[in-house]
């Protein structure tokens, strides 16, 4: 996961992870360093992963992590060299290691890092707008423009010849080169993501940031969520209108165009050359194929394979739907 | 309901009252006192109140209101405690009358009453952004952040450990304890509330505010409008996503989950444990019970009672509509 | 069209023009002038047009223009005063030549022209918040607010008794009196129109602009794009709730009320009168006749005629809808 924003604080001793889940430690293993935490497939030796439901088995067979939060039905799918750490609760044990590895990465609140732009580096590089304010770790190349009232705020690349509107706020986000972003956008904030309780629920980590290749557009008052786990991503040359939401975790790919009050749910996977009409919504942890139509107003509830024409709620393949609808 | 904002500017005469609607008045009733303005149900002795629809019937046979603007075919509906005054066009007459006792409930202009955070006495209590501006009658707790360029309107009302994004507007409100509100959100606006007619269209007082409850979390460029007769609620622990709507009058319970881009429309009425799938739409006027779920993108157009699954437009028993849609 | 702000930057002679296309000139006719650009209706004597797809068949054979942008299978159809001008992609070509006579209808950077509104000829003459920025050739009339951090960019006519509210960017729209237009709307940026290719899409020039008609009212977190070769005009006494998009070259009669989160795609044109239900959407290019009613949740897909009631995906008669639900 390409990540240059947030700052891994370990390595942590398993002992203290342990601790840290009011968990019994065994005295043998409590000098062991843990280097990073990540998902099932990606972890490798010395890291600590996790494992909540069946449905991702064969990654957790297959998993290099030394470590892996579970539960007492599952740790029997991991492999020998992946020591189980058996809780209640998968994933709120989950959030409170990630958030120890990564605390910066739950805090969401205003960037108190920000300067007026005027008194930053950037001033003379940068051509601005009234009261555009800047955050830490931010950079922006050659050619760029920034609206009146805009934030960016800390932890932004921003490549050359692009151009962000007004009263927009962005951070945690890498923005490639000729993008422009129109006014009124929220990039980069943390999704909606989190575990429910009954009195206070319980905000997971957002270590993922957003991706926004080449030559991209992204529409008036457009939100895009930063990941979770893993990055928001965005394809190169896709155009998004406005009022579209775009939500943690999705991977939008190469030259689609995406009209207004589209909504992405997390963790769906665009393909390329995709195009969706006006105010259709496509459900989480979906994969819509390359060359796929999906019309105005349909509700994606399903995968959808390569080179396919959708329409309707549920979206099924056009000419099924038009004939139905006649 | 609560309402520590609006100020009541009655009692008036029952003659003003009568003067104001163009009516003739009876001159033994001359000096009798209205103190305030209410519903059917909620009215007492001294009040008036409007009844205007068949609907209602049950509650105008009931009401304790000493007079009610009403018209021709329904006075007779009402006890005989209460003095009928008949009217051509119920609803604007309320609309007048209401605007008399609460004159302060029509005006949205900008709030003229700003201030700089830092001219006031909230300087050194809240941790705050650049030119955030702050209205008459705000208090604020302890232990608040408040966004850049975000503007805390008169009457607004927050707890304690509260969060309130940056380029956010609010008014109106009550927000209790550790709620925190995104970005680029509008709380506490008047309704979309007003009487149609052919060349100037007629907006009607909303003296309700908007209460959030501990705990909530309202995500970015959101719309909360303020009540007109009622106040619009968030109960404890709620968590809205991106880009929602929420109408005046709406009441919302605890622990409710509501996903990116859904719309609920005025009046409605939502129970505890909720979860709404994104981009699903509810009508108003309508009661969704307890535990209820709504799938993504569907259309509610009725009730929906406790612990009952929907999907669809209009949104029926989901395996039901599964099972259709095969 | 009324179209006060784009300055037309013509004539040009002809051979000017083809050498823009890359097009070899005949020598007798390069010192004829071309005055302007125009659709195939509207243009007349010494403009030139554009002629792309057969729909437009009837409006090629009555052309009055004296060049037409077109392709080798359109020509005939152009009567004999009109010279016909070859190209590979007849959109493109005619972004090329839009964009040289109106250059300044392409750029959708932020306004750099602004000055804070004390410092301009309005101060005394509008009453307004903190924050405001003014751009050049923005008038406005008696009476009006306009709200903090709100920007009134270039190219704005304001008439008397207007309310803008705060955070809320205005540019290239004619906005007649008493007009409403509340917080954070974005009014007058370009459509989502482009010709997309596999690398770079090329914008088309928007040269229309947005007119919003006496006694209208904009909710909150609405978008409304100017037109490209037509305007985008709201009627009088429309109001429109939160969070509506409306795309460029739409046309809504007088009377509408269209209720939160409604879309209205690129080119439709709704009557007087109509009634649109929440987070409805309309597809491009329709007619909605006078009258209509379109529930809350519809997706309209072909034209609905007078006095029409409809509801569903696609929208049909609501009394169909609602038999086959039941």
């Amino acid at each position: 996961m390409v990540n240059p924003f947030f700052k891994n604080h370990g390595p942590f001793n398993i002992s203290e992870i342990l601790i840290k889940l009011n968990l019994k430690t065994k005295e043998s293993n409590n000098n062991l360093k843990v280097i990073d935490i990540k998902d099932l497939q990606n972890s490798k030796a010395n890291e600590i992963t996790f494992f909540h439901s069946k449905k991702y088995k064969l990654a957790a067979n297959n998993t290099k992590a030394s470590f892996c939060i579970t539960n007492e039905n599952l740790q029997n799918e991991l492999p020998k060299s992946c020591i189980p750490i058996i809780v209640d609760n998968v994933l709120v044990s989950t959030s409170i290691i990630t958030a120890k590895f990564y605390p910066d990465s739950i805090n969401d609140d205003f960037d108190t890092t920000v300067e007026e732009i005027t008194n930053t580096k950037l001033n003379g590089k940068v051509k601005y707008g009234r009261n555009v304010l800047i955050g830490q770790n931010v950079s922006i190349g050659s050619n760029c423009l920034i609206g009146h009232n805009t934030i960016i705020e800390k932890n932004v690349s921003i490549g050359d010849n692009c151009t962000i509107g007004s009263n927009t706020i962005v951070r945690n986000s890498l923005i490639k080169n000729n993008v422009k972003i129109l006014d009124n956008c929220i990039i980069g904030k943390h999704g909606f993501g989190f575990f429910p309780t009954q009195n206070k629920n319980l905000r997971y980590p957002h270590m993922g940031i957003v991706i926004i290749e080449d030559n991209c557009e992204i529409g008036c008052s457009s939100t895009i969520d930063r990941g979770s786990m893993s990055n928001t991503t965005i394809g190169k040359n896709t155009y998004l209108d406005n009022q579209i939401h775009i939500a943690h975790n999705v991977r939008i790919g190469e030259n689609a165009i995406i009209a207004g009050q589209v909504g992405i749910a997390g963790s769906s996977i665009i393909g390329n050359n995709v195009k969706i009409g006006g105010q259709a919504g496509i459900s989480g942890h979906l994969k819509i194929g390359n060359n796929v139509e999906i019309a105005g107003g349909s509700g994606v509830i399903k995968d959808i394979p390569d080179n396919t024409k959708v329409m309707g709620y549920p979206a099924k393949n056009i000419r099924d739907f038009l004939r139905e609808n006649r």
